[in-house]
């Protein structure tokens, strides 16, 4: 079988070795601390590297169990017991979907096109009101369909998020795993923190076996997520967090981010040449400069679910579109197709037994 | 300052040598897993050692980052978006009552004597009805008064478990940490796991720092946590997971749990030695023959509140038993001591600090 669904990085992109000698060397070095209970907001050295990173107080930042955790720390502290309003992109990444319905959350989805999240869109959606929670966005290489935000649009978002007093949550796990182009700063740098929080991870970095990630909160709402956090879990695991620590302060982060995005970017490019060798004209799909998925339309006459089912008994697995939008709402001719887990060769071979159950015809509507 | 307040083992109960070894040995092994996404009910080896352990299928057992984090997942399921009842008994561990709080579950307190829950009130609650969706009990070495369930009572709360059709959630995290006698079998083992889901941890047998706790659910309920596990944290760490599974695998469990136990003992000892000495006459407490914690019953006309604040200026801290109570229903008078993280020497030194506070007259109520 070969997996486009897999969101998760190919053995080869973890540091398996290195890891190894960290963790031993950080509960050597700390073990006292590394192996007790400690903060809610996580492992103060670590926890002082992202505070460094992002040019704020340490206070601020709250490691949390994977980035997804921190979501839910910050969707539980709007939400629980209190009706609310979310807006998110869509089609947007599915897991926080699911927490919000499971919140009873009014989820309000607002559109993309090539240049991400439609501003206009959302301009229209906060003038209807009523005032939402905040807004959930990845800007940066985008899971499901690998687009980016434009710098333009980044500055609109930004303007409106401080003349709406909105909200905004920045997630940007991918943003840093760039093959070329340049970065636009993200809405976190643009706005200055105040309305913008952000959250981030290691597990595309470093390994996600590890499970840390990180949000950065205005100081306040820190402070309620923490003690949410406290109630949830004590602390985060800070033998994880030590290692990761141990693996930053060795200065490995560069070298080996560099070496993961280039085994990435030979797995993005396989999967573009083989959808362009295949499919050209027939579909259309994203052309990320970075991270995990491609995003495909297909001809609209193409069900995505059925489709899956025919692939998988081919041997080829994907994420259909419609996982990625609120129920009933968009994505049933898309697929997400992640080019992580699997080899170049793999890509290849998987696109082709894709494109052969796939209908000749008119190509997909943008 | 000396910490009666703390819960948590002193740094030299921590096998730190051990772990740092079992870490990288952990990473070399298996790292390709250990280092990934996994299964959200946790690192399978670990799982099937707990599984084995419990004689169960390892599809019930879900580890969790720590096990207050599956009982988040438990009172989840049960309460998010949906009114509803759960016994606790009185006092009880402190952060359940505030996660059920936050979930706005009515909890209704159970009250314990010296021999732990009281299972005549229990049935009269029961009688009473409505039905709760559980009932949390810790029946051995309990956190916060160190009272351990009677096998006589045991059997009844087993009994009544079977007639009523009542799930109980059995924690126990203390119950292998034992200085003397002989264990009680677990609900749990009386039961047979069908009425009863029993969670524990290894923060007390190896580290609280790796933060691995677990949850054995009936089956149709380890499903549905296993789902809500998924949505918020994908998976718990398998770095800390696989840790642990080497620290076990090599046989270290046992001789571990001896030296800690063994530790914890003297502490033990010097607690209920220093409070003989000093309060015998003014004040009742418990004798907890394993765990953390003893309880302190002050005379009645003591407000634990403002003895906490007179006890901390004189450099000495403890948690105060209103604290361990649903808001205004006990503990006023009370007060929980843990021996865990102080040396024998500042136990005896806090204990004659707090009698100097406490005004010698009629003992305490039973």
């Amino acid at each position: 079988m070969i997996s486009f669904a897999r969101g998760v990085p190919a053995p080869e992109c973890l540091p398996i070795e290195e890891l190894a000698d960290c963790a031993k060397a950080a509960i050597e070095r700390d073990g006292a601390i590394a192996l007790s209970y400690g903060a809610a907001g996580g492992y103060e050295p670590l926890r002082g590297w992202v505070a460094e990173r992002h040019g704020i107080e340490p206070e601020r930042v709250l490691l949390t169990n994977g980035s997804l955790q921190g979501f839910v720390f910050l969707a539980t502290h709007f939400f629980i017991g209190k009706p609310g309003r979310v807006l998110v992109e869509a089609p947007t990444y599915d897991r926080p979907l699911k927490i919000l319905a499971g919140l009873g959350a009014e989820v309000v989805a607002v559109p993309q096109d090539e240049q991400g999240l439609d501003v206009d869109s959302l301009e229209r959606v906060l003038a209807e009101g009523p005032a939402p929670a905040f807004l959930y966005t990845i800007p940066t290489f985008q899971n499901p369909s690998g687009r980016t935000l434009s710098l333009a649009r980044r500055r609109r978002l930004v303007e409106l998020a401080r003349d709406r007093n909105l909200l905004v949550l920045e997630d940007d796990p991918y943003g840093l795993v760039r093959f070329e182009g340049e970065a636009s700063p993200t809405l976190f740098e643009l706005e200055g923190g105040e309305r913008v929080a952000y959250s981030s991870s290691f597990s595309k970095t470093v390994a996600p076996g590890v499970r840390v990630g990180y949000l950065v909160l205005p100081t306040e709402l820190a402070r309620a997520v923490e003690a949410i956090a406290v109630s949830t879990y004590i602390s985060p695991s800070f033998l994880s967090q030590a290692t990761v620590w141990e693996f930053l302060r060795r200065g490995n982060f560069e070298p080996n981010l560099e070496r993961v995005s280039s085994l990435l970017r030979a797995r993005r490019d396989a999967m573009l040449a083989a959808l362009e060798r295949e499919l050209d004209g027939t579909a259309r799909w994203s052309h990320p400069e970075g991270g995990y998925f491609v995003w495909l339309d297909l001809p609209p006459e193409v069900e995505a679910t059925a489709l899956l089912e025919r692939a998988t008994a081919a041997g080829v697995t994907f994420v259909k579109g419609s996982d990625f939008f609120p129920e009933g709402q968009g994505g049933a001719s898309s697929a997400r197709l992640a080019y992580s887990f699997v080899s170049p060769a793999e890509i290849d071979e998987g696109v082709a037994r894709l494109a052969t159950l796939v209908p000749r015809g008119a190509p997909a509507a943008v």
